[in-house]
């Protein structure tokens, strides 16, 4: 429960009359820093709400996300009459970075962010907070193995490239070196450990952004951020040339 | 202490043995969580760290992160032979957005991050942490006057632009249409309510990215690090002589 408060994942809190004052204390302080409403209840409405008597005589509610199946995905990007364009995380932990990401993908106008079930970070309210509300604007699927959500993708003729550090081998590419002109996923690595070997293997291409500094590589939501303006970028190009063409 | 705890500013908790058992427990809990060390000592070890006796039996050290002058900045840049370009933080309150600014400007090449001494993040364990190790890798210039700091480097030829959201008047430019093939410098506004008027005015010019979706804009690290990005292709497309004729 305290971990739960500590995670800024329960929007409310409500506790029994009569639980002892020490942790009566203790939750009504990580409630409030949580931001989460706290409510002292008669236990019986507590015994109501959790559908038992057999609890401790506290209760937190999670905020809920709504998620989506890939099908909205690509009818949303139908609907708009735009190529698709999708943002895979593969197990992403941070809670900030995932919401951030969310927020990018919606306001750079992605039609959905798809990451697995296991070992990513759970869809808080630390998640939708950092979304800035995103959560609920742009599809959210929750896949069991991202792996073959990907083959999928590319069946229906979706290029998926993987963003990754660049190599010594030049296998990478950069944002501005890509044909964006065609439905496209991106993939968004771990924050420690970049993409899985399997995930990896998966994409069609690895794009790298080019650094100046000493320090390699960029925050992963800050890295997706500069991904998906340059697919947009290179679509809005394209999307002039063609008009010029004709 | 708990706060500084809590806000992960602190790297490190000393506790006088003989304090309350309720709260070493408290103190020894926070320190856990927010990774710093923690230790119990003699009551005589704090006042000498302390450098009195008038303390609550507990001290926490802060870590530290070098600041620069302006003129470092400067420096760096004539150093690797490159075009200017700061960062200025206008009261960004959120570390973990100031760590990974600096992380980007760091990453991408930037020669300076510039902020006001008050209403900034102070520059605790948790920026440290989010920008990577960069805040000892780049110059990072406290002042106490953004705007007349901004004034100071115009009137050293640098063009300094504000982020900041597309109006209707069309009075901003995408970083497209900007020429990045001069001294530069951006501003970034807070997470709540942007650049403050005085800052926005002194600025040559604004610079909004394109937006999609719903959500209007862009978490302020995500837009910081884009538009370093497009500074850097920019100059990198001038430098191969591939400019964009505006």
């Amino acid at each position: 429960m305290l971990e739960a408060l500590r995670e800024g994942q329960a929007t409310r809190v409500m506790v029994a009359k009569g639980i002892q004052p020490s942790a009566l204390k203790e939750l009504e302080g990580a409630a409030r820093r949580a931001g989460a409403i706290f409510e002292q209840v008669p236990r019986i409405q507590l015994d109501q709400a959790l559908r038992t008597t057999n609890h401790q005589g506290v209760a937190a509610e999670l905020p809920e996300v709504p998620t989506s199946e890939l099908e909205d995905a690509f009818a949303l990007a139908a609907d708009r009459g735009e190529r698709v364009l999708l943002v895979f995380l593969d197990q992403l932990t941070d809670p900030r970075n995932v919401g951030a990401i969310i927020r990018s993908a919606e306001a750079l106008g992605a039609h959905g962010v798809i990451m697995e079930e296991r070992r990513s970070a759970p869809l808080s309210a630390v998640v939708v907070k950092a979304s800035a509300g995103a959560t609920s604007l742009i599809p959210i699927v929750i896949v069991t193995n991202l792996v073959r959500t990907i083959e999928q993708v590319k069946e229906r003729g979706v290029w998926v490239y993987g963003a990754a550090p660049a190599t010594r081998d030049g296998d990478t590419a950069t944002p501005e070196q890509t044909d964006w002109d065609r439905d496209a996923g991106i993939v968004i690595g771990s924050e420690g450990t970049g993409m899985r070997r399997l995930v990896r293997e998966r994409c069609d291409g690895l794009i790298s952004l080019p650094m100046k500094g000493r320090i390699g590589s960029l925050n992963a939501a800050v890295a997706a951020g500069i991904l998906l303006y340059c697919v947009q970028r290179g679509r809005d190009a394209a999307a002039t040339g063609a008009t010029n063409d004709t």
